[in-house]
């Protein structure tokens, strides 16, 4: 018997034939005593379709009834994903967000799972259900619905998978897998068959499309592996889980990641005093901003002020403007500089702390291609460099040639 | 200051254009301090595109899936409804059946409201909000989402305007009110200024579509004056309520009402010994049949058996036939006949009680048009003959000249 949760994206329910398609190909995979929860996305457009909507209404982000509004694109699918289960003979039953018990924080649009009160969905699979269970989505404490933004059903799943302590959860999708680089970037990318959490995240949160971070962060919380594979074939994807299930032939590093949707953005002429720093980081952070690759500079001529810079998602780059306008008078703020055509290029791996030439060798990498290094950040098992947008592609097709051909 | 429920319906609200026209409406009519609840039903086709995207799965009715599948359409509109407001500067919030405290029994598509628990919309006014509710919909006491059936909007709003002890409760339809006949049957037909609960609801039985019967038992439970009016135009409806505000000049009947709709179930040779009878409409009434019309005669020849004649929506009549063969063996039931070429003509006035005559006359209409009555049922302010559905347009007009034409 396994306990087994797959989760299944908008494309490949973007219609009652593709519906009956998932449903055919999860009966013809299940072994009798398996118990199987469906997490699935809206219909296609769907969520598309619903902004749409809304903006012929108003051109403001209400953040609360936006979740009512998309919300329902999920509780769509579900609905008619159980009445085809039922049409083929298996009984089954949908949950929305919150009849899942997926109880989230009260950011709207930006909704993270604190809790998991999964009962209702333990006794539905008891008594013979397939569940489906409504991604993206959840209740706060006070019963209002929120969403949990663009690729939260595989946080839906991971934490689904968690929360009844499944044996796995799998993620499908439109790529076979997880690539030591992007093969649209890099055509002689290689699918792995193995990656560790903590090498995924660095993966993920560097833009590598395929799985959201805050997915693969519940996955190592509870845990669950991950199976990213194809909803086209039955080959085997790529495990995300804890450690590596054997010795097989390691390079020095996993993968090279890239991410061009960021914006560098410079606070000049801060007063260098306790408190400052931390009143603009809690103001970005109250307007559920990520700030990443942080680097704080004193100058060495006016020692009362420093220069503070960072990146965020090109996407915040107007609310970050908007936020720091408001308190900038208050903290005696130089000026705001924000920089929208830059990107990150990374190279990941858990083996890589006891190889220091990594680093050497990457910054060479850059140099020899006369690419300049804004920012450099570090991790355990990254190394992160902030450079021009446009030189991203380059830098990482001539450090994956460098790390993965030589062989 | 007022506290008014407003229940505006699907093609009220087809498009954001035309939900735009709604706030402006409401909110140019509300004098400051007033609370309104809005109460909306699924945007234009919706409901029907929901319905059509499940036939493409199943065939079968899932009644739970179905509902939460529908459910959706009045909660996108709830939610673009609220923006609406937000972005004409009034602060509002959107609540589904569920977050309104809509309790409902677990009769899925045909759920009934067993309870109210206000509380948050109470709240939400509190605070300033215009509160939108979605129509149609609510919650068994598992957490399951049920609709309660076409038209349940009106029960809803009737039924929140109770729960929150409002001063009336408008019902904005594409019709300027109640009138004594449907005016496309008698183009005679006068729009009346008031129509007391018990009328209305032999009315509104009796398929005078504009509003929905539990609307109209919700009003006279809970006493909530029913102001029907037209979406289109500022102009007074009609106001159902308790009894009338004045004694303006009274017809001897309020109304001439007919139902199409209708289908004659004829059961021959059930033993005439207690219980027998019961069986069958205990047997109904789990399948959530409304039985209509019933008439039992004892056959003099045989006084082993008896007939039973009874009426049930068209809707049903296949329903009905399904449960009547389940029963028919174990009951030693002879046949089961089912005409659906039937329907109802009904006189409606609270002060027809005083005056014999009216049975009389609607006879001798009836006779006069020769039109053959199959059965006659009366209640304290109505009288109804079931007759071939070809005739039912004859006898109205024929009625309706009659008692409303000789003043």
């Amino acid at each position: 018997m396994a306990l087994i949760v797959k989760k299944f994206g908008g494309s490949s329910v973007a219609t009652p034939d593709k519906m009956q398609s998932i449903v055919q190909r999860v009966l013809k995979g299940m072994k009798e005593d398996d118990q199987v929860v469906l997490v699935v996305s809206a219909m296609g457009d769907t969520t598309d379709e619903l902004v749409s909507l809304a903006r012929q209404v108003t051109s403001k982000p209400y953040g609360r009834e936006m979740d009512m509004l998309l919300s329902t694109g999920e509780q769509i699918s579900i609905a008619l994903m159980a009445m085809a289960f039922a049409e083929a003979g298996h009984k089954a039953v949908s949950f929305t967000g919150a009849q899942a018990g997926i109880v989230t924080s009260k950011a709207y649009n930006k909704g993270r799972i604190l809790e998991i009160n999964a009962e209702r969905v333990k006794e539905a699979l008891q008594e013979g259900n397939i569940v489906i269970v409504a991604g993206f989505q959840g209740m706060t404490d006070d019963g209002d619905i929120t969403t949990l933004g663009r690729g939260g059903s595989d946080t839906t799943a991971v934490a689904v998978a968690g929360a009844i302590n499944a044996d796995a959860c799998e993620i499908y999708t439109d790529v076979d897998g997880i690539y030591t680089s992007d093969p649209r970037v890099v055509p002689e990318a290689r699918k792995m068959e193995e990656i560790t959490y903590g090498e995924m995240l660095e993966m993920a949160k560097l833009g590598a499309g395929v799985m959201q971070p805050r997915a693969v962060e519940m996955g190592s919380r509870f845990n669950v592996p991950i199976h990213v594979r194809s909803t086209f074939s039955e080959i085997k994807g790529t495990m995300i889980q804890e450690g590596y299930s054997m010795e097989v032939k390691q390079y020095l590093i996993r993968g090279v990641a890239e991410d061009k949707n960021v914006a560098k953005v410079t606070i000049l002429g801060v007063p260098n005093k306790p408190g400052y720093a931390y009143r603009i980081f809690a103001e970005l952070a109250d307007h559920n901003i990520d700030v990443d690759m942080i680097v704080q500079s004193v100058r060495v001529a006016n020692e009362g002020v420093t220069d503070i810079t960072f990146t965020v998602s090109r996407d915040d780059s107007a609310l970050v403007r908007d936020v720091l306008a408001e308190i900038r008078d208050e903290l005696s703020i130089e000026d705001i500089l924000i920089d929208e055509r830059m990107g990150k290029v990374s190279v990941v791996g858990a083996g890589m702390a006891g190889h220091p030439g990594i680093a050497a060798s990457m910054f060479g990498i850059m140099s020899d291609n006369g690419i300049n290094i804004e920012i450099i950040s570090t991790s355990e098992i990254s190394i992160t460099c902030l450079i021009g947008e446009e030189s991203v592609d380059k830098a990482v097709r001539a450090i994956h040639a460098h790390f993965f051909d030589k062989d």
